[in-house]
């Protein structure tokens, strides 16, 4: 196997996405600006063909590095392997505005809001905040109701946008859904779902400490070591043909059937995203559908979601349920809505009010660690649990991705973004505060 | 270059889907019936994960192989990189239907019809003929009104099947809608519009005659070759990584730079997909959009379709404007109401009439030869043309696929099939006499 092969392959791995970005993000150090990195500035892929140094290709060019990544966060699909999670066929359940008039004020108000970054940096406005954070789509619903919505860079409003790991609250949801519902208990452990699990250290977790990542398995994402397991899971992910002589696993689940040992299971919270996957494994097990499917079921088409959207999947057509969806961001609010309402939307029950009243409340604190600008938090259901006065909670993605649900301000807030760097620790610091300064504008409302 | 990462690159490359269902048809003598190979039935990809023997998977097997191919004519995106042709946001046009009761009564007095086989086999009814072909999903319009549909196999109303070919007629219609708003002009020589084609044997051709694939071009798809051309332009179009010490063509394009002459441009029609690709180029050039985009802007979004459709791409993003649509039946159906309702739909004319009325008129049929089902045809503007007496035209596609328009009866007929051989010269005689009994019963209704 050649060496370029081999590092091609690790390019090109549907899990690889989320680790390039922070790998290059460390070698900048002065990045671009956002509008200075705005694809459309940039030029990328402009052209039949775009000239040699604007084209974005894979697997020859690092598509997932900043600033090329401005541009592929909207364009996954056209470099892997993907599985639809329909919307079904019906018409879309139109979203809620103001009239124009009142929509354009507030969105003048939303914009000159000001607020101190948590690192204690000069004031900001609001609408400086969506530039400083790399902002392509920032959609806010207030007591359900468009009141906020701005696109920028790739995204438009009829595009789609890669989420991250707000994939795994995806998953996590599905997976709460069907706690709630008795097809999944939670109690039960990992070997009893999947007995083929074998002797991995996933086998004695139990179901909800794979939910909470609480288990105690080695999953080391140190990007500067060669051989690091982020590097071996993204080479049994990766969807190319695997090069002559390797005998690594093949695809997510070979790899969780061979994970390693470290700590005990229950102890504490570590983000290991191969929980996510071994959620998504013992999903289709009890339900006996891809995740992709039960998203559309239970999700994109009774939400009434505008657009399909769609998840990456390994060489043997298994949906990344770590890391691997694209979506729309009106229907990433709706799917916000859908957990401020507990559950309803458009006048239907999805799923029991228990389900995002056991998300909302969260886990055990002093489990949780590790993430300065969250010190309070926890880890629930694949979902960020603040335990701040309003109860807030998120679905985060690296490179500044969320779904920032607000229950005591009646707020559901999504950014889509292409921060230059991969952790939300850099994004944080201007982006919390100005979510709770606009909770506090629309609640004074 | 290892010949085993060289041979599985052939497999996986978008192209080679056409090319990969023949030659294993070719190693097939008794091939499994329709329901003896329905992807249900054999249980490919069932389970989480399936049986090692029920696995389709790429690049390993050869997933467009016959039976296999019966489940990945429904699945390619879960092994190729693709471009959406976006539905847009709005709601679908609906299509109209007569009451179930009269639905059911034409389903079956359809299902009844006789017709005898052009082979002289023995007569056989319209139902027997969908077995007989392998048919994944059926749709008859007539006077606008849905009388006949039914899914088989691995198709549902609101899944997607590979249309293989008929993506041509597609780029065709495009190419047909430019020259008659006179954004592409058809005299034009390929150079004048295209410079950097260079020494190509496209460069002296004219817009028209790649339109109508009268060009002199070497293109050969002798399979059992394996320096046949259809293997370059494979290699060429894989959007994965090129094996280390490649030096042929990257993508699509750059192949289109290199074709060699054979014969003169405008003597005779020879069936050369790489035409298809030639003509999507220029398109591109002329509107500064890739096709996957105009198809949505001038199609899917204005003829109200109620799923997006996609197309492969190459490794450089480009579509596979000869071969790489998949959408859904009903949405074809749309397409072809289209193009009978000469470039109306829904009370909106979408293009002018004269498109329709080009490509409805066919060619030369003296130029024609080689199709011995289609004995006095045409292929104009990527549209196989039948001056039959109700002067119907065709978008076809290989294993089966068809959009058959038939003005005289005011009938579409949309079928999507995985015939275990490619060439339609084998589905032609229990399809298109059994076309023309449907469209002489409707008439008669």
């Amino acid at each position: 196997m050649s060496s370029s092969i081999s590092k091609r392959l690790i390019v090109v791995a549907a899990a690889a996405a989320l680790v390039i970005g922070a790998q290059a993000a460390q070698a900048q150090t002065a990045p671009l600006s956002a509008q200075e990195s705005d694809p459309n500035v940039m030029g990328w892929m402009q052209g039949f063909p775009p000239p040699a140094d604007k084209m974005i290709t894979q697997p020859d060019s690092d598509y997932f590095s900043f600033p090329k990544l401005r541009w592929s966060v909207c364009h996954l699909r056209e470099f892997l392997p993907t599985e639809e999670i329909s919307r079904g066929l019906g018409a879309p359940a139109p979203l809620s505005y103001p009239s124009p008039a009142e929509f354009a004020e507030l969105s003048a108000q939303i914009d000159a809001l000001t607020f101190t970054p948590i690192n204690g940096d000069a004031e900001m406005t609001w609408e400086e905040s969506l530039f400083a954070n790399y902002t392509d789509g920032m959609l806010i619903l207030h007591e359900g109701q468009v009141v906020y919505e701005r696109y920028f860079g790739c995204l438009e409003e009829d595009g789609k946008h890669a989420i991250m790991s707000m994939t795994k609250s995806i998953t996590g949801l599905l997976g709460e859904i069907l706690v709630a519902e008795g097809v999944l208990d939670d109690t039960l452990l990992v070997r009893d779902v999947i007995p083929e699990i074998g002797d991995s250290a996933f086998a004695s977790a139990t179901v909800r400490e794979v939910m909470d990542m609480t288990t105690g398995v080695q999953y080391s994402e140190d990007y500067s070591d060669p051989n690091a397991d982020i590097w071996v899971y993204s080479r049994a992910a990766s969807p190319l043909p695997k090069p002559e002589g390797y005998d690594g696993p093949d695809g997510y689940w070979e790899y969780l059937q061979q994970v390693e040992p470290e700590g005990e299971h229950g102890d504490a919270f570590h983000y290991k995203t191969i929980n996510s996957d071994m959620l998504g494994w013992m999903i289709s097990r009890v339900t006996g559908k891809a995740v992709t499917e039960l998203a559309s079921e239970r999700l994109w088409r009774p939400m009434g979601a505008e657009q399909d959207a769609y998840q990456t999947v390994d060489g043997k057509g298994v949906p990344f349920a770590g890391g691997g969806v694209t979506a729309g961001l009106r229907d990433l609010g709706r799917l916000g809505q859908l957990m401020l309402n507990g559950g309803e939307i458009n006048g239907q029950r999805l799923f029991s009010a228990q389900v995002v009243e056991t998300i909302a409340a969260g886990g055990d604190p002093s489990k949780f660690a590790g993430f300065p600008t969250i010190p309070n938090g926890s880890y629930t259901s694949q979902w960020w649990v603040f335990h701040n006065e309003h109860g807030a909670y998120a679905a985060r993605g690296v490179h500044g991705q969320t779904i920032y649900v607000d229950p005591t301000a009646e707020m559901v807030l999504v950014r889509l973004a292409s921060f230059p760097r991969a952790q939300n620790g850099f994004i944080d610091p201007t982006s919390l505060p100005a979510y709770q300064a606009v909770a506090e504008f629309l609640m004074g409302r």
